[in-house]
């Protein structure tokens, strides 16, 4: 039952790649997202990740630093949270859940970004460590700039809500899967989704 | 293929155990957690089981009852998820999304029924095998229950984005647990929670 294409990690670009350079910070980091998504966050090696890159391991703790922050860089949310606020705050909060939902909806129809996204997740609910870094990150990047741009009490904790709801809607549609939630179409989910995130982020 | 620890099973206890007492039931899930695994909710076998846990088909019956009952034990499903549904939909669906909000925030409030979900949600998480089960279940047993005391179009719709709403909570709340969300009482998540709720599961 094993789709091995689907499983294989992308191919590697063995040319043109120069120390530190571009390709060699892509290598390393595509090096890295196969050998965390095969033996998880623990047990992955930056002596492996420097194997399988072919670049020294030196050389990888010089520019990626520690396991943690190679990472973070590896899983590289497809999505710049500092890109994302201001795209959600901008127009004002009257459509502001619409805005979020539209935005989560469209990132999850790639699916290299719906796939890398799902990563995280499963690597956070699989590991406290990852979990760890996540609400650091997360807090940080994502809660505080959409909280500073809303005239709500308790702002962080609304935040909180509309992203514990896409976290939610990831897993239900995407892992566990559950019909008809996982087939239906983004135009479906557009308005409910819409609707709820409009109630945490404004609502009296 | 996340961290193996987490993957494997307990180690079996095959010392002192006697009929119906806790090493059997201890053998027993786990026989049936294997057989689930293989062969999905559908296909497992009670006989299978009884087989591969060295008990008596009658004993098995005795002590689980039937299959779904096993399943949920199996699991370690703290609560049998069948019994909410009545328990939401008591009451007409008025006041429907505050008294599943009222229902889930207090189950989160006992620390075991809590700690038990999340074991569910994290091996959900880890492995689409445990999805597979978790979905079938689900959509049979709880899903269709709440969906047929609706008057909405879409309903299955509606309760899965309810549902993904509770999982989603969980994780940002326990998991992830950025803050201020996982600290806030469940009364100031009440009334948040129970209009997301609300609107999945009445709104127009």
């Amino acid at each position: 039952m094993t789709s091995a294409a689907g499983e294989q990690p992308a191919p590697r670009k063995k040319t043109g790649r120069r120390p530190g350079g571009a390709d060699t910070r892509g290598t390393v980091l595509e090096a890295a997202r196969a050998e965390f998504a095969a033996r998880g966050y623990q047990k992955a090696s930056m002596r492996a990740i420097a194997r399988a890159a072919g670049v020294d391991a030196a050389l990888l703790h010089h520019y990626f630093g520690t396991k943690d922050r190679l990472f973070l860089a590896a899983l590289e949310f497809p999505i710049d949270p500092r890109l994302i606020v201001p795209q959600v705050l901008e127009g004002g909060p009257a459509a502001i859940g619409e805005r979020l939902a539209r935005l989560v909806l469209a990132l999850w129809e790639q699916p290299d970004v719906r796939d890398r996204l799902l990563a995280v997740l499963r690597t956070a609910a699989a590991s406290e460590e990852v979990a760890g870094l996540m609400r650091g990150f997360m807090v940080a990047e994502v809660v505080a700039g959409v909280a500073a741009g809303l005239d709500v009490p308790q702002p962080e904790l609304r935040v909180e809500l509309a992203m514990s709801q896409v976290i939610g809607l990831a897993m239900a549609r995407y892992v566990i899967a559950v019909e008809p939630l996982a087939s239906a179409s983004p135009d479906e989910l557009l308005p409910l989704l819409a609707r709820a995130l409009q109630g945490y982020l404004t609502g009296a």
